[in-house]
């Protein structure tokens, strides 16, 4: 077996190359995460993630404590067994998704019949929410999301924090800083299992002297590796990156750093310039299902006209199932006659493109040509 | 390149072993023929089909005529080239499709705004109808079928048949039978694609006598398979097989028949023991999409609470790659949560099953056995 280490390979200015070693096989960052919320990822088996070159899935723990529950997987061996994926996987806390899925309307809850304090109260001790499935209502400490992720068992657990809204104000953003430490303590002293390392996540919104201050206050504790949250929840462009820059400078040079929910190609490729080593996001999947597809030339959306008799594949620079196996007529096709197989092979598309980028971005790193490649690759 | 041919390699009994051989490849028969009715068999990409050991697909006419639309799938070099399929293709005459369908409510058109007449007019000539997908009106005579098929580049083409429904009079059904005869005709006339062989249409309702008649009729002209046409499709199951044997009877030894849209596992037994080499239906993909999947020892509605926590894969004699990867609990959790891969896994198993099955029968055949191959499977 395996164990847990991380080293940093080489630099190029901020930019990193790593690798991870979990029980479950090695990283090699920079690395994007695809996001698998029910134990699936849209569309996707194992077989077409590790065709992509997938290194390391993401969980949510919220969906998977409400369905099929935490203790059922943990009964069935963990959810690597329940979903039969051989590689690492990393959970979040389920908390984040307490609060942005709460805004949605559960079944038999009527959308406007109370507002959101309604569905989701927070106290120094936890958080009280509904289920977005029944409606029913749960209860979610610290100690409860340690041990929903451990029953999960998942290699990497993200500590249960409190993330406030991208225009929070500082009072607001100082108030969840102090409860995600709070918390942080309380998550720490709840882990007991031995194939798992906990990431602390750092807050701070878009100010710079709560980032630095908070990074500080969180990476004093001996974690495997820390996660700079509440980035990208509605702040402006313009302020994320300096936002993150002041957490990644006072982060450990010696450990993997997470930028948790981002994001567009554009966006990991900025985040390893500031010194990030792993990303994750719906945006690859989301954007499948939507007929937007990613390219070495620019998005693409498929059901334009003017791909009904397009011959070519959809990216020539690709070396997926669908860009060797099919034009951009016939993926046209499939998604406006809504045939389940577009869902597939666009997911296939968006992971592979994503992954790639990933692993180009390495090699630039190692090659000490990282900028470059940045400036190249935002260019298409 | 290969060219058409088909032999019986053993007989056992009325079952029948055989190989055809296309341009695109060898089916071993007696096969079942999955159903890609738009471009892709639901939610299955060729590699998930090869894997399942498919050996030739059906396309349906009706559909692809009028999206995509035939003259450009013929540009973009044919069926095969479009959807990326490399096995043989028997595409359908549209004729079956434009009556069934027309009974269902096209976009703009309230459904109970007519009868069916003013959805498709049938004359000596040919059939006028409405698209399914935006109300548009089309005609459809042996001759555009002919060269809608040829277009699509099938090996193996349909004749332009009438289908009267199941429970139709002797009057109805010998009707039926001329108006097939004499389109027959002008099929044969009008194909004049060399990589392409046509199959006649064997019509006679649930009458032994016609199903004789007009399979003596039918066998008269010098294709390179037959089909019996109008079964299953709403007369009673014990009046099927004495239709079907009655055709079969007075089909020629030394060709290929087929006996359209059937069926149930146990109906493809009955089929072989009757005669009968090739098969299609939409049951195991539709069937799958409900949740609905065929095991070794009987059906399984997958979404049943007895399955919550069952570590056991679906089906452990099968070798399929739901079988193999996942247990019963993954997949119901998948079926509850409207995961798209549901559909994939469910589908790659059925598909699986109705192919294992004729692998099975095969064998059977070989070794002189099938009739207690038969009986044991319908037990099951």
């Amino acid at each position: 077996m395996n164990t847990f280490s991380f080293q940093v390979l080489k630099t190029d200015g901020l930019a990193r190359r790593g690798q991870l070693n979990t029980p479950h096989g090695t990283i090699e960052t920079p690395i994007f995460m695809p996001v698998g919320t029910q134990a699936s990822v849209k569309s996707l088996g194992p077989d077409d993630l590790l065709t992509a070159k997938t290194q390391i899935l993401l969980g949510n723990t919220y969906h998977l404590m409400l369905r099929p529950g935490d203790k059922l997987i943990h009964r069935l061996g963990g959810l690597h067994q329940f979903m039969s994926w051989p590689g690492p996987i990393l959970t979040d806390s389920g908390g984040f998704q307490v609060f942005s899925l709460a805004q949605g309307a559960p079944r038999g809850i009527h959308k406007n019949s109370g507002n959101i304090k309604s569905l989701v109260q927070i106290d120094d001790d936890g958080v009280t929410f509904r289920s977005y499935i029944d409606g029913s209502t749960h209860r979610m400490t610290p100690e409860d999301s340690m041990r929903i992720q451990m029953n999960l068992g998942a290699d990497i657990i993200m500590a249960f924090d409190q993330c406030p809204p991208g225009q929070s104000n500082r009072d607001d953003v100082r108030k969840a800083m102090q409860k995600t430490t709070q918390w942080l303590e309380r998550c720490i002293n709840s882990m007991n299992r031995s194939e798992s390392r906990l990431f602390g996540i750092i807050q701070g919104g878009i100010y710079e002297d709560l980032r630095k201050e908070h990074a500080e206050e969180i990476c004093s504790t001996d974690l495997f590796g820390y996660a700079i949250g509440g980035l990208s929840v509605g702040e402006k462009k313009e302020d994320m990156w300096p936002a993150c820059l002041a957490a990644t400078q006072h982060m450990p040079s010696h450990k993997p750093r997470y930028l948790m929910g981002v994001g567009t190609p554009e966006d990991l490729l900025d985040g390893i310039a500031n010194g990030v080593d792993m990303f994750d996001c719906v945006m690859p999947t989301r954007n499948a299902r939507n007929g937007s597809l990613f390219t070495s030339t620019g998005k693409v959306s498929i059901k334009r006209s003017e791909y009904r008799s397009d011959q070519n594949p959809l990216d020539p620079n690709c070396a997926c199932y669908a860009c060797k196996s099919f034009s951009k007529a016939y993926l046209r096709h499939l998604f406006v006659s809504d045939e389940l197989l577009f869902y597939r092979l666009a997911s296939i598309h968006n992971i592979t493109f994503y992954l790639s980028l990933m692993a180009e971005a390495r090699i630039a790193i190692e090659e000490n040509c990282f900028e470059e490649f940045r400036r190249i690759r935002k260019m298409a």
